[in-house]
């Protein structure tokens, strides 16, 4: 693992860069160069070796970069190789097609329950996954060690939810809820706004009127 | 309007403004300096007024910024004024979720059709909004002026999909299937890659551990 620093922005886009080579491999492409990857994935062959330079390159003169090998080792600096267990708070619409997203799962992110107050949903499942009784998340936190919440409460109630969740261990938080959650220092949101993603599609759109 | 090309990091932070003053205005705040917005919104009273400034500024000194002007205006250069005609193409768990969200409605985002191919959910309806067979989209969009397509479809016809919206001229679209959809050159697309955003967690969570 490297020691050093490496920018938000290069973070960012690993992710990208996982979903291409993943295709790649579920395609039978064993290496690709910078260049062939560049063109692919739109961005230039230049920012490409810079990015991977940050982990260490993984690429080979004349070879370019082994499909499979590259894939792991993005894989593992986003820490895809850990099973991470989740939750969901709010079993609302949203709440409801974010459980039915396999797409978390194939990348090891499992939803292990679904929290919510409406008693009509409480005993029932979504595809397996338990819908509980949120009176009852401090219990569940206490036995059951999980790393990310997703939040898809109202936003009246979020911050409130975001104090027990924080209280009971919670260190990772992903937030749907149209607000700043206040969390400290050690636990880590990661915040979807659509409105604002809205916003800036609407203002896009505009200028190009 | 301004002449000048404003950066696409203060466009992505013009919904967030909207958003406080927004909620300010709901609690009857009439004014507010920059130094009390740079403390509610945790950045510095340097940004937000650079920010502004991009927009020919909104404050006075000594006075602050009228919250209701402030919020009117970037309201405007997010054309929030506009009311914006939106179809959903795929009506599953995720279209389905996005169909019942209001907080597009609010920002005159309306979600006027969502199609889907399943005979099962064709004819019925999300709240009034009419489900409608996908095979009759070009007929739709020839008699229904449409801004933004919202695009839930499953990953392998998303392409497909996308060609025929733009082929029955739709310029925006808010794409959540997870691929990068090609398009010419005037037809802009906001991507919401979820599970990217989850890797991104996963990336900050790991770090800090």
């Amino acid at each position: 693992m490297p020691e050093k620093v490496i920018s938000r922005a290069v973070i960012r886009r690993l992710p990208r860069y996982y979903r291409y080579l993943n295709e790649l491999q579920y395609e039978g492409v064993e290496r690709i160069s910078s260049g062939q990857l560049s063109k692919l994935m739109n961005v230039t062959a230049s920012q490409i070796r810079q990015d991977l330079n940050n982990f260490g390159g993984f690429g080979q003169q004349g070879y370019g970069y082994n499909v499979a090998h590259l894939k792991e080792e993005i894989g593992k600096i986003l820490y895809l190789d850990k099973v991470h267990n989740m939750i969901i708070v709010g079993g609302g619409n949203f709440g409801h097609a974010l459980a039915g997203y396999r797409r978390f799962e194939e990348k090891n992110f499992i939803i292990r329950a679904v929290f919510d107050v409406d008693k009509s949903l409480i005993g029932t499942d979504i595809r397996g996954i338990p819908i509980l009784d949120v009176a009852e998340l401090p219990a569940y936190l206490a036995e059951h060690p999980t790393d990310i919440a997703i939040l898809t409460v109202p936003k009246s109630v979020a911050q409130e939810v975001t104090d027990i969740l924080v209280a009971n261990g919670i260190k990772g938080i992903m937030n749907f809820a149209h607000l700043d959650l206040e969390v400290p220092d050690d636990v880590t949101v990661e915040s979807i706004h659509l409105s604002e993603n809205m916003m800036e599609l609407s203002y896009r759109l505009g200028e190009r009127r």
